[in-house]
């Protein structure tokens, strides 16, 4: 009786967790198919035709990990959201549907990457990205409307900004994009560091183990032991 | 005791409904394979070679919005149904199989948004998927077949005529093809507001939080706190 | 306690099947990218030029269906199969392996459907699929290897001919693929209904509602109110 | 009360692990899309244009297999791992990210089978991953700090020299690239096998049913029956 998984209703967020999982996933994986086998006349060109595809592998690091700093950030707001409605449903298509046309704003910029318009469409689909995910976590926080009632405003507040990090900096590197390409690929080359290097955010993650990252009550650890 | 995942049987949905999430995830994320980047002769074409790409990328945010209306509808029906059989498993894999089609109706009408045999046979795919979503419904409850005897038929009724809006609208819709090419479109791009807009069928949501959201009755909520 | 996702072992079936519905998945849905949406000299050319792809939507949709046969028997298995080891882990990556190999086989007869060496590579993909998946349920059972060691002998018989029914099948299939290319097609596209129609096995699924398919006895119904 | 799936916090490991099944179902499924149906002239040519197809068929069939070995590797380790950090995410969207790049390794070998340069860069790929996976390892264990405070101290020097094996290979293979393609090609084809036959550390799957693969203690058995 415990494990009902028909149970499951329209309120249920493990639906849209488990369609998330997968577009991520796909979206990442397919990122290689932006670096094609290169065609020869003779044999011997190939290391040096090898070495041209730099700009799309570069292309395919920074996207995919941009994708798991989306990824992460998604499915850390899960940690706290515990039902959905209609328009939350449908905040998340939407953000699925920036998420999953990442592969080609980088098939774009690895094939263009000193054209100032391929980073410029890079950092607006980004931009929409983050932009997204921050509605998603206000529309769920907003008046508590689908989390729990006791979750602390400070950590609300703290990973809203924190979520705004991104979105913030990319339009830096869009604004750049026409001025210097180099330093605007740094940008987004750079960004995700502000994700990985561990953060004030952290000090809830590290304060007791196996407790969800955002906040510190209002949630029972799951490997408590 | 509670969770034996190994005793998974052939009557259970789960497994329907993971092969769905997947095929729905790689649907939606592989429709932006549809979009290429342009090839050019000079660098300064790129942005009006970019700006060439709308009906490509019209196409992907229509597909994409369709597929997540038809991915939320075939969940909702799964909050009902309790069990399957035999040929409900051929009318999901019927029903996958249409899904799993429609990036090719959706390149196909990026590629020829001008063409009225581009949008009928868009129209055809998505009057199909819809019919066999229909049936799907039809055949799960009539008799109480899969689901609880006790779900109440006048939910069974309006979910039925939820269901069949998006294909009609889409007859019609296939019908101007021939007439109005933009009046056409128009009706691609609007049919999913029919779903995302707040509903009759919503009160069952609102009613209780937790609730799943086509019956009243007959079904413990899961987040009942 | 009951719940422990972290001590999923290598013992552990879960992680077989979860790989196999996403490698069943993708593969389903990759089936649609042999059907490439036609280049045009003028727009006119559109209708006929859709009309031929027939052959490609025709192997579109016996892979599919052949797809969901094994997909289902697959599943089927595991509904009886209660741990796993090194070597029959390795005989679901060798399964797998084959299943990945059909969209080639589908793209290859899509596009050559009147030579009969397309038809024979496509039969002999689909025996290869069809024979692992027999090795893998006779290795699971037998001396109970892997199943429950009640499970009755009569329907680990009946499951075995069950499963060898469509290569077997195929086997016919090949063989006239140089005598006459329709009747080799129509075996390949006739195959599925020895599964989707209803058969003795099906006995064992009506007889009791939430009762896994294959056995009478030694399996707890899920779904059991 | 007992599933909370809600509850998934940043912590839990069970979301790192869908994600890394999605991506590498993705990369198997993927790498058959190297096998392009040839192009015909006369239909007399396709017998031996499929044959020619050969190093693209075997680099399918070594790359399906290591990306099979890298998968069980990765999920064994889980069957240990208790918790996650920021950085063990990020680790393994690194691993992820090298994994994906696997298909387009084997494309290289498949289309450039005979150009050492081909043979380095998809060794260099398979010795990243594996590396990845060995700090993966170390990185979890070192000090207890991810996984249960008794594991066997044996148990994960014995899976470190374990994952060790692969890597350390293809060194070779990449040395010997240069001397001697098809042995170098032999070693890829080969390397599996130190992970497909039965091993020293399979002592501990074989002891107990039910029980994690590379520990005695602490952990207690799923189908303990």
């Amino acid at each position: 009786m415990a494990t009902e998984p028909q149970q499951r209703s329209a309120l249920d967020t493990g639906r849209v967790e488990t369609l998330a999982d997968g577009v991520f996933a796909i979206a990442m994986t397919l990122l290689v198919f932006n670096i094609n086998v290169p065609s020869l006349v003779h044999a011997a060109e190939l290391p040096s035709k090898l070495f041209a595809l730099w700009p799309r592998v570069l292309s395919y690091v920074i996207s995919f990990v941009v994708l798991g700093v989306y990824w992460i950030g998604h499915h850390n707001q899960f940690a706290y959201i515990r039902r959905a409605d209609r328009l939350f449903l449908w905040i998340n298509i939407l953000f699925l549907m920036c998420v999953a046309f990442i592969p080609f704003s980088a098939a774009l910029l690895g094939q263009y990457p000193s054209q100032p318009i391929a980073l410029v469409e890079y950092g607006a689909n980004l931009i929409v990205v983050g932009a997204v995910l921050f509605v998603h976590w206000r529309y769920a926080t907003s008046g508590r409307r689908l989390v729990d009632p006791k979750l602390d405003p400070a950590l609300i507040r703290m990973a809203s900004r924190r979520i705004l990090r991104a979105p913030v900096a990319y339009v830096g590197a869009v604004a750049l994009a026409f001025i210097s390409v180099p330093v605007s690929l740094a940008i987004y080359a750079l960004v995700p560091l502000l994700y990985i290097l561990p953060g004030r955010i952290d000090q809830y993650w590290g304060r007791q183990p196996g407790r969800p990252p955002l906040t510190g009550a209002g949630s029972r650890p799951r490997n408590g032991g």
